[in-house]
């Protein structure tokens, strides 16, 4: 079974490596991370370079299709590169995902028409005018459409846990869980827009302006 | 403030990239991977490729390090190069750190002698052979000795929260948690071994041995 991650600059690096790391656990799973070429991208603010093994022509019919957001998804949302790529491999994926503002980009292809979805906290309009319909919820499925969307960054983890409860079993994902120790203990408890305070939220906001 | 990050070949993904997320969500900030020479190392099982952009003799002096682990650690602990790095600049780290096997180098470098810490479940014992005295805690703070060790994998997130809390301050470590969006939801209660049932641990030694 082949997960394709695609990469792109100015990528949220935990988006692609949360889900990469919950579903590479599984031997029956490959991953290839794909980009419009081959080669070195650099994250969200530069500090990290991941590579991209194929490029999107290269890989034209994944089972598993993860998209992972980041600062870059903006200048992709009308890119034909990616779009086009999206479009043509959906009707066969088992399933089409996103983590954080990678629903920006399954939006723009034109495959959240209609659906409810996530993004990350900070994106939900844009995420609404682009035609989605945005839910606060970590993780949003719709099993019928194949189409999966996690919230903000992290939350890309939970979702490949389930995704792999539904492409392997329970038992399966388990053990990923076991073998990540995703037993989590966050020191606070300022995860969402609903529970933070406001001086953490005034923080968060001052934080990603100044990291844009 | 300066955060190295070591990498290295079959180095653990996110072990690596979960405390980045975090860290360099804070503009003071920055995070630089360092390795034995410049370029890319593959991880795990070799399916990403991430880049060192700094070789350690060009990084004496970090503020802060986070020592990832992954399969790559068992060839690393008594290996010169980064054992005689940690010992160089454990002395003037504001805390020298790791995630997962990460411990076992600092251990292997003498750095836990004798202190209480956490590793991978999987690791315990070999911990123990080398000096230190496992506890199966998610985290383990010494602020005195200015060491801090996380267990598996994930764990590294929560460690990086707290360590931005004593970094900046408390809405500085929340802050960061309302961006990455850790507000985790995990569909199962198997990460840890105490939590997960005979099936799973089972299960997740089979996947640990296919992908060794």
């Amino acid at each position: 079974m082949l997960v394709a991650i695609p990469l792109f600059p100015r990528v949220t690096a935990l988006d692609a490596v949360g889900p990469y790391e919950v579903l590479q656990r599984i031997p029956s799973i490959d991953v290839t991370f794909v980009g419009d070429r081959r080669g070195e991208v650099r994250t969200e603010n530069g500090m990290l370079g991941v590579a991209c093994d194929a490029t999107f022509d290269e890989i034209d019919a994944p089972d598993v299709v993860v998209v992972p957001g980041g600062v870059g998804t903006r200048k992709l949302i009308h890119d034909e590169t990616i779009s086009g790529w999206l479009r043509a491999v959906h009707p066969r994926t088992i399933f089409t995902t996103s983590v954080c503002t990678g629903a920006l980009l399954l939006a723009g292809a034109g495959l959240l028409d209609g659906l409810t979805a996530t993004t990350h906290w900070r994106a939900a309009d844009l995420l609404n005018e682009l035609g989605a319909r945005y839910v606060p919820d970590r993780v949003v499925e719709h099993l019928p459409e194949r189409i999966i969307t996690a919230a903000g960054v992290s939350s890309g983890i939970d979702m490949a846990l389930r995704l792999t409860e539904l492409l392997v079993d329970r038992v399966a994902a388990q053990a990923a869980q076991l073998i990540i120790e995703y037993d989590p203990q966050p020191p606070f408890g300022a995860g969402s827009l609903a529970k933070a305070d406001e001086a953490t939220v005034a923080r968060a906001t001052e934080y990603l302006q100044a990291r844009q």
